[in-house]
């Protein structure tokens, strides 16, 4: 039997940074400093931990970081007035509203109004289509992250039959268009998905995105598939039972160490793009 | 065996228009009357029979059509200052530019300059996206009318495996996103798939949208599978090789007959509901 490759997450993000860090230098001989807002509604802890890891990562880097904190009462008016305050400052070049915002916010609502020019976690509608498209300056970073990790360990798409287990707006659906995109066969499964197990069966690359911890059995995987876990659940677990699809599968990410960092290096890659954009626009 | 459905289109298309004849009247009290505009680039023969259709469909159910034919020759901005001023033009409710244009044209930047309100072909990004999160209030026609002739007969679309043939912006994406909104666990194949007789028998609905004549086999069909036929290719010859399909399928849609005539119909309603939603925002 062949070796199962681990596909490590932190080294991926390392070279997307050791890139980033060279192109913010040569902003900030320009005098520009790439700043991304990070809008948290309410104090759910594990989202007041991630927007903390972003901003940390920011400052590493010698990036901005601008942090709107909004009380959960917060109405779907006001937080729709932050994110018009922060499209209006030409200082903040990305916007990332962390998703989920309490229940009684039109959360779809709050996303559209973000300028599509510093939708850098591509939420909006249109940074939706224009990546089912295949034109999108700022897919969805997770998804983004994802076809990262495969393009790093250069694992083919193209011709491959991809299983998504997930269709959500941000996660599941943008990408099953990106691996489509890139001329993969496509199967989108999800809750209602009869026989999940022998659906996963058919994938070569099976995207978990399901939001249930352990959630993708060892005994569903098609030996010498490569296994994406994009799941991030409490106690930072994924959504694949990691032990028992380890010796099934050619490739897997781990979590933590996964997903989760490369999805940070895009979001802090698509902030500077953003900022270069404005350089060059008004050079 | 048990007996092939023949999934009659021009049954269904019937039925949509007999609701839209009263719809019709009822703005035509208020002095409202419904009208499409329909651009034809260059001089396409087939092109040019669906404007025809489309427009003598539209005289016959009382509704107003304007047909704008520009020569082959025309630039991206000169088509585009046409639809500016279809967009500007009150009397207009929805705008249809005839797929394809000549090649030297940037199809992309013309649909998008159609306004969201009169999108009712559901070209634009925005509108595509909208339907992929499935709230559009002009999804494509063609899979809107897919999605009408399946629940017209009654076909259970939730949980069961769809495998659309096609990933065209406006044909095979849209209709992948609306079985999957309906809870179907979706496969999308193309050009580029392999084994897709293997991914077509897994099918318990087959969507061909792939534009080439005949293309689907008889013995890629599941027994007692759903097939719908969206192909139009010339000499009006499907994408199924209906023949050697009909003996497999539970039902099936002719061609012509199938799917054509319910397309040409929805994009009649979104006319009329866009003629509906102004008379209401100006009531």
């Amino acid at each position: 039997m062949t070796e199962t490759w681990l596909l490590d997450g932190n080294r991926v993000a390392a070279a997307i940074k050791e890139d980033l860090a060279h192109r913010i230098q040569g902003l900030a001989a320009r005098g520009i400093v790439p700043c991304l807002a990070t809008i948290l509604v309410g104090d759910d802890p594990s989202s007041a931990t991630y927007v903390r890891m972003k901003g940390n990562m920011c400052r590493r880097l010698g990036m901005q970081s601008v942090r709107v904190d909004l009380p959960a009462e917060t109405t779907t008016e006001e937080l729709i007035a932050a994110i018009h305050k922060l499209n209006g400052d030409s200082q903040v070049h990305g916007i990332l509203l962390q998703h989920p915002v309490p229940s009684h916010i039109d959360e779809r609502a709050a996303f559209e109004a973000i300028r599509i020019d510093k939708d850098v976690d591509g939420v909006t509608t249109l940074g939706f289509a224009q990546n089912a498209f295949g034109f999108a300056d700022y897919p969805s970073c997770t998804p983004a992250a994802i076809m990262a990790i495969l393009d790093d360990y250069n694992i083919p798409i193209e011709g491959k039959h991809a299983v998504v287990i997930g269709r959500s707006p941000i996660l599941g659906k943008p990408v099953s268009a990106m691996l489509l995109n890139r001329h993969a066969t496509v199967t989108t499964c999800h809750s209602r998905t009869a026989r999940l197990d022998e659906i996963v069966r058919l994938g070569d690359i099976v995207v978990a995105a399901v939001g249930k911890p352990r959630f993708v059995q060892g005994d569903w995987i098609k030996p010498g598939a490569v296994v994406i876990d994009a799941g991030y659940n409490e106690g930072n677990i994924g959504d694949v039972d990691y032990e028992s699809c380890f010796p099934h599968a050619a490739a897997i990410t781990p979590v933590p160490a996964g997903v989760g960092p490369v999805t940070i290096a895009i979001l802090l890659k698509h902030t500077v793009e953003a900022a270069e954009r404005q350089a060059r626009s008004i050079r």
